[in-house]
């Protein structure tokens, strides 16, 4: 709580063009973060969802749509849930899926990665989903691809997640309708939050009323403010009148950088309580990314009561994944 | 062969009511162990495995039963047999098939087990096959699933192996027709085995003739006879006018306890030689759960002789558990 | 460099007739070794190839050819390369896969590898899929499988590796046309690798005019002469008037053995440089069987060059082996 401070800076991160994602006609091609797609295109990939998740909620319809078409899961970072996620909405498509493990099998022989690339679409890949810890890898592959080629962005180092940002603009659009007028508020450890930053761009793109994020000084990026939120360090004034609250997973593993005096302190300030959310809206829903730190971030009766939604952020997402992963590769049967 | 030898107890499992396993209108939604299970549903499995194998042995015919369904693996206890069994029953019924490993990816984040399940199961997953080295953890996983689920016990701690019982039970009326007139010997390691267990109800409640278990005093669980059981301790005596011979595997590792004197002594008194198969009845058949110690439980020459069917139960294994999965799913399709 | 070196022998490999490969009805069943398949089945397996691999390049047709089929893959030596290209193979041709990786999970529990393999069988797999660091393991493996099984050798030791000298065939035959008139060079690491083994049966068989290798005098077996090949000791002489440069992987790990002085001075002498590559013909074809070492026996401008066809190999490597498994497996629906 020292008066001088300095936020850290955002992670640097090479401001490409993202006109990289759309093809000559202007369709997507590749999905690797929010920036650069149109409020138009945002709202056609959660339209298409829509017509992949049927009208009994968690219920998702299997298409041919892309039968005949190779998934290929890249994981460099291990991820049990998003590898998983994205296996089965490629499977819903129909697709044949491919998982590596570049973590443990790639480079062993001394290849490059792009000649492991290369090498795994000379065998007729079709899409690459790419988990990365390093921030821009996604985008390197997207633009050494053949152009038959899409590449989906499931998480790279600090700088993006879109589909999660996506599925959870597709989560608060089925509960809120509109999002002129609502007051989002993004809770916790926005600095190294890759899903904090598609969040912010996804919501502004969709010209959400007000976006909030709430969280300790030395938790929020400098600069922060010219993406287009407001800066809260008190969880009292930030969740006054917000229509969905957005917890983000603390790393655990931060603790030890010195950022935050205790977990404890942590949740006696910003964790979400039933007694803190009482201070939002009555009808305010609770979102979360997941996994849940219970009793870190949020409090167990919050994960499980009324006004959370984190299970059907979970099973949205498959079906934006499915909306995604179809629209890039140029098949738009799920649009509704 | 200390003469005051206590035997040692059953392991205790909470005698929950195993009603969870059919829904309100009587139909099988779990299979969790065979207790609780009627002889007629049991027999009407048995009878939809006949209708998945066809008449040639070994060949399984592939339906479309579970098209569009997602069958999740989730293996807390490694076994990649009995993983692969599950995961082709499963492609055989046209399912989508998610292996889950979680000894290696799950709570390395620090998220609960029944988290873990609630994200599997928010990604529209049908049933869960559940191995798990603790007693009941998929009668726990049953109790918290959403209903459209269905959970399958793959074999937990030494409790139950249901679906391993249910192929011994078809693989014998497929060899001797009528269960009524047979003898049935278990041989070996009862104390520790949820397959015995298993196979225990499972014969018991389609009335086989004379139920029998041969082993060392210190292999045998306390008050077994209530299990409605004769209990041998010598090989010859237990063996007079079996039909149906069924080897335990030694789980090595019990050795070590102090259970046994040497794999050599158990051998000589227990392990099935062509010798002491001769004292059972000509027609005998021989069967082994798998994977065979050769020379510890089995000699070589039987588990390869005529008389076995070992390689029979892997076949009708895949049969049995597209049988199961099917009717827990409410589909029915493969009954003849 | 010395005078009186005498040449390593070939690592001795029991000559067991290889009819092995094919039914009382001549058709194939195994695909063990290129030895003892005629011209005329290589011709027929390339023709199916050609069948799968649509004419734009790099697209292959799924056909249902194995539907309700299960092709195992079973990895005693890990790669995920291989392991991939066979996996999507055989999802192409609408298989059911399986995986299983036997160094780790195998014999965990004192199983032998021939119980594995008859688990596995009855559990109705169709056919093997086997890469061992045992030359001959899968010609083993094929001595003992059931009639309806099949066995594919996806390399074995240091013995052969035919399904990737099927699909150097392949490439070589698409750029070249007619074998007759070439003059293919191998070069590198012949004494180590079971890829120039079986390139050298699959090109004199089909007659290619001269087959030559490059190497230093520690890296080519005795008697090499007698697989009629010209041995070579200097690249600028070997390459002279040669269509197709085929490199070899220089396994890293020889180094140690002392065969090799330096990396380095191996780069030297025999990596293919643009300035080596002038000396064969100016439209030779260069390829490689992947992962290359760049910078250890290729240069990278000419391993991304005009005259590479490394990723083409690649890339006709899935359709050579859907055309080998469809063969084996007695489906001929690819022929063109």
């Amino acid at each position: 709580m020292a008066v001088n401070f300095v936020r850290p800076k955002i992670p640097k991160f090479t401001p490409d063009p993202w006109a990289i994602q759309f093809d000559q006609h202007g369709n997507l091609k590749h999905l690797l973060t929010i920036e650069g797609i149109s409020p138009q295109w945002i709202t056609r990939i959660l339209d298409t969802a829509e017509g992949f998740v049927s009208v009994t909620d968690r219920e998702v319809k299997k298409v041919p749509l892309l039968r005949g078409r190779t998934v290929v899961n890249l994981c460099f970072e291990s991820s049990t849930r998003t590898r998983t996620t994205f296996e089965l909405a490629a499977k819903r498509l129909s697709a044949d899926v491919l998982n590596i493990n570049l973590a443990t099998s790639a480079t062993k022989k001394g290849e490059s990665l792009l000649d492991t690339l290369r090498n795994i679409q000379a065998m007729q890949a079709d899409m690459f989903v790419v988990r990365h810890e390093q921030s821009g890898a996604p985008h390197f592959i997207a633009q050494h691809v053949e152009p038959h080629v899409s590449v989906i962005n499931a998480g790279d180092g600090w700088h993006a997640h879109p589909t999660q940002a996506l599925l959870d603009a597709f989560t608060v659009r089925r509960h809120k309708g509109d999002f002129a007028p609502l007051r989002i508020a993004i809770v916790g450890d926005v600095l190294h939050s890759r899903v904090a930053r598609s969040q912010i761009h996804v919501f502004n793109s969709l010209n959400v009323g007000e976006l909030r994020v709430i969280a300790p000084r030395t938790l929020i990026p400098q600069d922060i403010e010219h993406m287009g939120v407001r800066v809260f360090h008190d969880m009292r004034a930030g969740l006054r009148d917000v229509d969905v609250i957005i917890m983000l997973r603390l790393q655990r593993e931060r603790m030890d950088a010195g950022l935050l005096p205790s977990e404890e302190e942590f949740y006696r300030l910003y964790g979400l309580t039933e007694e803190k959310l009482a201070w939002a809206k009555p009808d305010a829903i609770v979102m979360h990314p997941g996994p849940a730190n219970r009793g870190v971030e949020i409090e167990s009766r919050v994960a499980d009561g009324p006004q959370s939604v984190i299970l059907e952020q979970v099973s949205n997402g498959i079906g934006v994944r499915m909306a995604a992963m179809s629209l890039c590769m140029g098949r738009k049967g799920g649009e509704s």
